[in-house]
């Protein structure tokens, strides 16, 4: 049975995987909405097509730890990071929405620095997540590595994650 | 395993409809309890019948998206089409309920407008879903462009769907 | 396809009874906590036995639906009917607990007479659900239309299910 | 058909076992988050790892359920114990991180004795997990039995399983 368990490792390894990525997403949820306080149709929207990109992650990390290794895993990498570049664009148009000072979506008490900063945090998202797509052509390790840096940046609060000067 | 995932589409097409119109669905629940404070038993069972429509609503989309293009494609239209009528009644007799000046379960500052807009477009639903049943026997893909539209429709807010003056 | 999708009737019945039954659950749950007010561990407690029955559910019914009119329906319907009498028992032990009057969970300002009505109703429930069970043995109809009549029951107010003078 | 229910029995008591001991584990939670007042991003973090506990639970219990009384069940109970390590860990990191006194994540009036009896009861925890680790060399039932001893403790309330001087 020992060797039956480890040979299902690409479930655990897609799974753990989602898991991580999902709870990182959710801590950056949490983060943007303990900044906003009302909310309008266009803002239930973007965050519906954020929602659609979280429950999409499960399948392309399986895709690609079930492929890893074989022939045809460019074709899986490209999958899985192209979500990741889709629900980094969601993230930066659904804080740029809320944040718009014209909308008056934030709480009244919210601190300009701090919301800066998740600009700037955010503003990193889609160009490197666009450069992690372009490495499954050049290496998969290389691709994955830096998929999986993201990731640890995307978890650190924003006053760490960017130079505190603004 | 390129061809491996186009071969899936009937699966990503359905999840994805589904989860747009479960989406617009929400996004109009979330409009009605807007207005609504209060609840009593008759309330939660039409809720409780709303939900089960919305649950219900993968299986008949799926099995439209497996039998597109097949023999049989207008049973699994009809099937399809009639959740959506099911639904749309249920949507108006739950707006009527909750409305009604002598149940007061609406807020207090309600806006009078508003919920007049909210009847009014909610009116079109179900007549014209069964339009798109109808449509089934004549052409699927009249009867798909016709309920496609109606879920953009109801994703509209009030206001713009239907003319302000009333 | 129209026959492939009648043939599946069994798993269309077992997922409206149980979506009816889990609703009617939810009801009565919502009835019950509108009127308690504070909780502790042993309220936490009976609240996931209530919680335990309500997920059981849908399996013994899905064994009733596939087994009915077959030589071994009986063994299908004492498991079944098993459920609601453990559910039944529940809610009566969980009420008795949070409405007994020196613990306290209790809002303030509830209603006796709401209180009374609520512990009448349910004394009907582990009665009549034994003798569900029962009619097993005599009649799979009869022991079927006595458990959906006693959910219409317990679906009624309970000032609509039990007389008004106490 | 009785005994086709009947041979079912391990999913049963994987079931009624996952159900229970999240159940338990739920009730600490609820137990620490009437105490906690506010999150910062490491008690986030702390909280997601508890919940990856919670969510993996059913898969080493359903292994045991499947595995009991063969000879390859010590694989099985390692990986069972193992995860109760892992949970019993992170709750005393997260009790730990959440009521030190420097971080003032605590509610104001939260009373000191209470919390130290959490942290009191808490830290049998990840050294009996491991004694039940290590029984699965042992003896596969001296290692469930304190494995379910140890439930029974954890769903005890503090000022019932730590003695009360403190």
């Amino acid at each position: 049975m020992y060797l039956q368990l480890i040979g299902q490792w690409p479930s655990y390894f897609s799974f753990l995987v989602s898991f991580t990525f999902i709870g990182i997403m959710w801590i950056n949820h949490h983060r943007l909405f303990t900044h906003i306080a009302r909310c309008d149709d266009v803002l239930l929207i973007l965050n519906l097509l954020l929602l659609l990109g979280v429950v999409v992650v499960p399948f392309p990390t399986a895709v690609v730890a079930t492929h890893l290794g074989q022939s045809d895993q460019r074709t899986a990498l490209v999958l899985y990071n192209a979500t990741y570049v889709f629900i980094a664009i969601i993230f930066n148009f659904l804080w740029k929405y809320a944040s718009s000072a014209k909308r008056h979506l934030l709480a009244k008490d919210v601190d300009a620095a701090s919301v800066k900063r998740i600009s700037r945090q955010y503003a990193f998202g889609p160009v490197l997540y666009i450069v992690c797509l372009a490495l499954s052509w050049v290496s998969a390790e290389a691709s994955l590595a830096l998929n999986f840096a993201l990731a640890c940046f995307f978890a650190l609060p924003p006053h760490v994650a960017v130079s505190k000067e603004s």
